[in-house]
């Protein structure tokens, strides 16, 4: 195939692309500081590649901005005025001072309409941009617990506290779907920790007349304490935690039918020890889709269901792995066809899209290889396709294809390079294709999916014109098993000098679902490797086995045993910056969070005498601390797999600490709760050790908004206090 | 007077010591490690002074060792074997096995009679040491949550899973005097925070027949939430703490009568915020004495109720004080005449006792002068005189003194010079008198009450011996009022060398209650500062106003401003410092613990220039949050004194952090409660500052055994990162 051919040779020139990309003129330039780099600085908006805020009303591309919108030319990219937030106030007969203050939320539900969605004056409301006048609204419940509103039945289901309640369209007064809601018994809101893909508990059918909703008991729970330090007095605020191998909560579906305003539980029997994921809707509304997975996560069944009854219709599909079985994506059914659905699943090797009547019959799979499809973008119904990215252009791309349903033919809807995130207009024939490479901070064409052609649109000016900016590349190193190609990212000082030995840090993250090396912008460093390189350093960011985006063995490979084949991986990459002649073998740091964390403690203790500096962040010490759902999936329960639970826990080897490690938590860390670094501070007192310690108070997993800025200068000392 | 004339001296002799002590002589020595001079460090029992463990059977000194006990002969210091551990188990019928295993907790509670009291095989008992038997036992209820032996009537009263119980001498069964006993209704144990002197809530009268007892209902006092961290998975654990100007607990005083088998309470009335303290009975054993005071602590009465009724008889004694009245000691009759008692106080600016008669008429002031009576050690009947220690002969040091009760005529019991720690044998005949002088680590001298002579008994070796010891000075400088003495104590390298520019750590406590200079071997030196001076540091610490045993006025300097006047203080002595050529200004630390910890920071913000390094221990941040016994007798309440509460609080000064701070705390500190420390972070972060921050997980306010090692070489690692 041609486009593979063209494909192969891209990812080579990668992979081959030396250090050396841009000689660097530094005299005059201006330097970084955390306030423009970091996520949270005082200058961080003004530092971060332009971009263009789009949205489709049908196949028209609409630009939005606070005060105007625009229609925007699909063959030439000019924009005209579409109307303006002066338009919209006038017509909803506000005043300049308490009117509606921004056009940037605008959403355009209806292609055959003429109306533009707005919220406003805490209503969702539907304005005629041709007649000029509202036609439409209904009081907003956005900023309760939960809320979700259909757009064809105009319906809005929401939780406020925490009971389900159903708003009806019409202006009817709210009906209360539930009345033991509570702390424990969780009604419309993401469940299994939002595992499984899972991000939302509140599923409208199609017609917006059947709600489909979640219902997690987790009254038979643990409660993690976790303390509030900011009221008068500091106070107590448990949080459900259910921990590997401990009792877990119990998900049932329910579903409330608007027409006769009852509600029912689908009948899937116990709920105990199973999760129920990837809720779908069949087109007509009727038919309600589950993956249910068994506890240990390698027993995967598709099953439907009855709306109207909550009888269980039939198991459609099951899937059984070795290790596990993780589905993360709702079937999708074919607009053009009722009968046949898309199903997401890695049971070849990699993810790809197989097709399949509704009576669970495989017809086919559509697209095949080692690579991964990351996503199903949507459908082109007159040419029936499929919208996909994939990366099948090189591991660390994504790429826009259309797949053609009847023969599985691909063809590549974007230039083949970087990192594309395309948004497909109403009825599939144009892509908003936003992209980056690692020297194109942001471009964005339009493309037409049946003509083949783009069109320039917007092309973001360097942001960080005038800065020294450090020289970034990009290469592969083998695994520890010899023969699979890792990624790897360098970040160098914009001075940088062959001639010198620099210190040099470690980013590492590691763990599954997640990458870190890809043909975005300055391949997608993080701004505080820039800042690092600014400061002297050398930066290294390897994506080892284990992540994600290189099929089922390669993510597979850390089962039962997290941290140890990583570490291998991130030996290997250590192992070529030590035969760099420009790394100082001597003055070698590293750095993570969460499961980055994890790595940099366990390189940090595996490999005292390599690694001299670490800062480990929100770390995990032993996934017996670690939920239910992630934890379990890769490493089982501590009473399955006690063996590799001791393997991999980090609380034997506080004693073999020996470089410098500072450990940062959030002090009210609900995903990675503090008992995790609190307890390998207690070991590491025991055995005599000395770890330095950091908690942010108030905050989770990660710091949010300035508190990033104050972070990375923490870190940053600690390295310049240590390492350098 | 003679002896002050001799004292006089003294004080000048201490105040002018250069700095030049002793030469010393430093090749071949021995270094200490942490190991060596840390309490918990597994080779600190062989470095600490030697002691005798003694105890008096009547007016015979008995020397108690784990496996035998001596009779010591008061006018040779010679001693005889009294019996032995093989003798006492031979007596009780034990086996070598599973025998009493020491005699070292041994006691002879009457003087008449040939019986020692042992607690073993969870019996407490009493051995007939010459008809060789056992003549009572009863079972031990020592390990509980509180109990109280009473020696006269043997009975025990004791708690046990919060409720109060008798435990009659004859064998009798328990009697259960309470039932709703809980973690918010205590019984039987201490109240107020252990503020007032308190330090048990269990009280016999006299003849063991009457048992008065504290209950304290503290429902209505708001939770603290602490964490326990060392369950599976960690746990909420509660600790009741009364906030500063919050709702505070109410404590009654119950009594259980034996004869009658009944309970009452003391007619005392609204117990809201009042203080009940300081419980004394007359030795007829009816009337019970409280010094009661009001939650502003400026007005205390002394009050007498009837123990068989619980009725009101009399309010004996009011003090009240534009600041604070803070009643320390319970009253105490004359044993030679049952209508006399003694009360402390420092109405007069010092404490001094007084003598009043049962209807509170005060008879006379028996002591006077610009020093402190200290303790009241006994009485010794037949001479109708009162023992005391008090530091008449110097601010810094501690001896025993007899003083007529008839004309209030003094006599030195001791050798007038440093630190004396006297126990007074059943008569009060004769004074087992331990102590240490700057020089001296432990001598111990019988003393003669009567004839004045002192015999020697026992001489510590130099637990030093062989080491490289530190020069150990004291001194004097004026406070900031340019008036008041106050004492320093200086540590220096045992090769120092005043050619050389020394890194100087200024260790500072500052608050009440407690002070750190005095006569005492190495002038109480901790051991941290030979273990620094050792590293190649200066120590230096200085007791500013506000710290103990000089009088009222020293110690309300800091009323309502806590941290004000002890930094002003603390800065003459960094003015000394300064001018000592062998200083390095540049290179000035500070570290303290609790009251040191807010002191450390409050200096090293409010003084950003001066200290370069700090480490700070449980640090108060913001009297807010510390509790209401301590915190409003010093600040009053937030609402009253909310100028003191803001000059005072640290949260503002967050902002002026400049040099290296790191604050340790431990994790389940229930005294200054982590909300402080962390806070104080917060406002860093929102500032923009760097503090550094270590906690000791299931830790309190203090590092036990081998963590506290652990702690001071985090603490010294700091000072050697920073400071060096």
């Amino acid at each position: 195939m041609k486009s593979k051919y063209i494909i192969g040779a891209m990812v080579a020139l990668l992979a081959l692309c030396t250090p050396n990309t841009i000689a660097q003129e530094t005299t005059g330039m201006k330097e970084f500081t955390l306030e423009d780099l970091n996520f949270g600085g005082t200058n961080y908006r003004n530092m971060i590649p332009g971009n263009r805020r789009l949205t489709w009303w049908g196949d028209q591309l609409v630009r939005l901005e606070a005060s105007e919108c625009y229609l925007v030319d699909k063959k030439t990219g000019k924009e005209t005025v579409f109307f303006t937030l002066d338009d919209v106030n006038e017509w909803l007969g506000g005043t300049p001072d308490n009117g509606l203050r921004s056009l940037s939320g605008a959403r355009f539900p209806y292609a055959d309409q003429s109306v533009v969605l707005i919220n406003y004056g805490g209503e969702r409301r539907l304005v005629d941009f041709k007649q000029h006048k509202q036609v439409w609204s209904q009081c907003n419940a956005d900023e309760l617990q939960a809320s979700s509103f259909n757009t064809v039945s105009r319906h809005t289901a929401f939780v406020d506290g925490d009971q389900l309640y159903f708003r009806p369209a019409d202006g009817g007064k709210d009906i209360q779907l539930t009345t033991d809601g509570s702390r424990e018994i969780v009604y419309g809101r993401s469940v299994h920790r939002d595992e499984f893909g899972i991000h939302s508990g509140l599923f409208w059918s199609p017609d917006g007349m059947r709600l489909a909703f979640y219902r997690m008991d987790q009254s038979m729970v643990a409660d993690y304490p976790q303390v509030n330090l900011f009221p008068r007095i500091a106070a107590h605020e448990p949080d459900k935690y259910p921990m590997a191998g401990e009792t877990s909560h119990e998900v049932t579906v329910g579903v409330y039918d608007v027409a006769t305003g009852t509600t029912l539980y689908l009948k899937a029997g116990d709920p105990k020890d199973r999760y129920f994921t990837n809720v779908a809707w069949s087109p007509d509304s009727k038919t309600i889709y589950i993956f249910e997975l068994n506890r240990d996560q390698n027993d995967c069944r598709l099953v439907s269901y009855d709306a109207a009854t909550g009888n269980r219709i039939a198991e459609l599909y099951r899937e059984t792995d070795a290790k596990y079985v993780e589905p993360q994506h709702p079937i999708v059914f074919l607009p053009w066809d009722d009968t046949k659905f898309v199903l997401q699943s890695q049971k070849d090797g990699y993810n790809h899209l197989y097709l399949f009547d509704k009576a669970g019959n495989e017809l086919r799979q559509l697209t095949d290889g080692d690579w991964v499809v990351m996503n199903v973008v949507g459908f082109n119904t007159s040419r029936k396709s499929i919208i996909i990215s994939s990366n099948e252009c090189s591991p660390i791309q994504c790429n826009t294809w259309e797949v053609s349903v009847a023969t599985g033919k691909r063809t590549l809807l974007d230039n083949g390079e970087g990192w594309h995130t395309p948004s497909l207009s109403g009825s599939g024939r144009y892509v908003a294709d936003s992209y980056q490479t690692p020297t194109v901070p942001r471009n964005i064409e339009i493309a037409d999916v049946k003509t083949r052609k783009h069109t320039a649109y917007y092309e973001s000016p360097n942001p960080w014109e005038g800065y020294k900016v450090p020289q970034f590349s990009c290469g592969t190193v083998k695994a520890a098993d010899g023969t699979t190609d890792l990624y790897w990212r360098m970040v160098r000082p914009a001075d940088f000098d062959e001639t010198k030995k620099y210190p040099t840090v470690v980013y590492v993250y590691g763990g599954p679902h997640a990458h870190n090396v890809d043909a975005r912008w300055n391949y997608s460093s993080r701004s505080w490797e820039t800042y690092m390189a600014q400061k002297g350093y050398i930066l290294f960011i390897l994506d080892n086995r284990g992540s994600e985006n290189r099929g089922k063995e390669f993510e597979q490979a850390t089962f039962r045993q997290l941290g140890q084949q990583e570490m291998r991986d991130q030996m290997c990459g250590v192992e070529y910056l030590k035969s760099l002649p420009y790394v100082d073998a001597d003055r070698i740091g590293v750095h993570g969070w969460s499961y980055g964390g994890f790595m940099t403690i366990s390189l940090m203790t595996n490999y005292p005498d390599v690694f001299k500096v670490g800062v480990a962040g929100g770390p995990v010490i032993d996934w017996k601390w670690y939920e239910v759902m992630y934890g379990e999936r890769y490493m089982d329960t501590p009473q399955a797999n006690p063996e590799g639970y001791a393997k991999c826990s980090l609380l034997p080897k506080a004693k073999d600490l020996k470089g410098k490690l500072q450990i940062i938590t959030g002090y009210n860390d609900p995903t990675v709760v503090p008992q995790h670094c609190l307890m390998f501070i207690e070991e590491c007192i025991k055995a005599g050790t000395q770890p330095d310690f950091f908690a942010y108070p108030g905050e989770g997993h990660n710091m949010m908004g300035h508190k990033s800025v104050h972070l990375h200068e923490r870190i940053t000392q600690y390295f310049e206090d240590y390492l350098k």
